[in-house]
Order: structure tokens, then sequence, then C-alpha cells
């Protein structure tokens, strides 16, 4: 996988982290998913599809971690994963990948966007069917970690 | 949601079935899926691209459904969801998907797939971030049940 597909992935969570949820996401040591595997208890994933390549980002999210950022989002408080919370968790991948699609254009890497779908689930595990290799970014910010995973054919 | 799109998932989820797996896979009623919601216990998720739309498939399976589907395409017995049984899940995706895709073709509707995504975990949702409408179809097998999921925004 073109390592250059994966860096307009971290940017782009770092921005919509800071300007919609007005949270710091510090990430971490990237690492490739091939033993090691992120549990979580929400998770955004949505298809891309392009000329040179077609891939899938997924971003999984600690329960911890999503309360507090849903909370900054839409100003009120979450105590539960409730099906605004969700939805709002497919709201951040779209914004996630739209940036990191406007990104990837500017370096002549053109994607088209499938349909966020949302899991929901204590403890799910997220994996990818490629050949290509597959790239965990772990974030942490002030009440919990999410991990975001990038991978590419191309 | 143009419902000739739901139509190819369901013959390709049969067919699927039936030749790779030799399993008979009873579709019930379709609904839509607003208030319901399938849980389940591994997930395949798959990102469709076209130029008149764009969509995502979800297949869901209860474990005692898969173990036995499984085994079936396998030859080998299965007595818990590993990875390699979790992979399985990617390729059934796949297959079903590329069925789907190839019928949609002959009517005219180009899709691109993205990569498909699996998720492990007991008991979890799968939603969809669409302003379309989520058709969801029951499969029954002699060993449990299973529910595709075909959404498209147009």
């Amino acid at each position: 996988m073109n390592v250059e597909f994966v860096n307009p992935f971290v940017v782009s969570t770092i921005n919509v982290m800071k300007t919609m949820a007005k949270t710091d996401a510090k990430p971490g040591n990237p690492f490739l998913k091939s033993d090691k595997s992120a549990k979580g208890d929400v998770t955004g994933i949505i298809g891309l599809r392009g000329v040179q390549a077609k891939g899938s980002l997924a971003i999984t999210f600690t329960e911890p971690a999503i309360l507090r950022i849903y909370s900054q989002m839409l100003g009120e408080n979450a105590e539960e994963i409730s099906d605004d919370l969700v939805d709002c968790v497919g709201e951040i991948t779209n914004m996630i990948c739209g940036g990191a699609k406007a990104i990837l254009s500017e370096k002549g890497y053109k994607f088209e966007m499938a349909i966020p779908s949302m899991i929901s689930g204590k403890n799910h595990t997220v994996s990818h069917k490629t050949n290509g290799k597959i790239v965990c970014v772990p974030f942490d910010t002030s009440d919990g970690s999410f991990f975001l995973e990038v991978c590419f054919e191309e």
C-alpha cells in the first residue's frame, strides 16, 4: 500500500476532532495490523473506490472516548451509546473520509466514497479482506482511545 | 431507493449459499430497517459506488448459522468464531456482492466494489448513514438465521 494514502486520514482525523468536537486527538505510532487487533464499542466504516485503488476506512471508538466526543460535538451529555450517538459516528466517518479525500485529490488520487455503516456492540473487532496492508493508527484523547484503520489495494 | 437494486442481492445470496456452502438459505419477508434492527455475531460489510448511486451491503450472521455455513464450505467442523471463519465471511460478502453486481450490470447499473470489512463480536448491531431507505432481508437456514441489508442513495 502506498504510504501516501495513510497520512491524509491522520491529518483529517485530527482536524475533524479539533474543529467539530473541540478534542485534541493525539496519534500514536501506526502499526501494521496483522496479529494485533483493536477492540472497540462503536465503529464507523466506509468504502472507497478510485481508478488507481480501492480501500476501506474504519474508525473504532471505545465507549468513554466516543461519549466525550459526542458530548463535545453536540453540547449535551451522553451517558450511553444511543442511536443518535451511532448516527454521529457515521457523520464523523463521513467527515474524516471527506477531508482525506480532498487531500488525496490534491495529490492526484481520486476516490469516491460509498455510504458509511456503523457497528455498535461491546468489544467488537474489525478486520478487512484485502491482499494489501492494513495500517492502524491509535489515537488518545483525554477520555480514552480510538483507532483508525486504513487499507488500500492497488 | 430503487427496488430493482435489492432483488439481485437476494438472488446472489441464495446462489452463493447453495453453490459454495450446500446450504438452502430461505429468504423471509424484506422489511425497511427503521426501528427494527438485526443483531448478529459476525458481519461482512462492503461499500459500492456507481455513477447512478452509491450504497452499502451488510450481511450479519448469528453464530450457529455461520458455524454451519463455514463447515459446509470448508468441509471441516467449526466450533467457534475463528480468524479463518471471519476471513471466510469476507469472502462470502465479496461473492454475494460480485454476483449482485453482475446481475445489476445486465440491467444497466454499473457499480464498483470497495474492500469488505468484517466485524466480530457477540450481539452487535449494524446501521447505515444514509438518506435512502435500508432494506433488510432475513434468511433462515437449518442452523439459524442471517440478515442481508442493502442500502442505496441515488
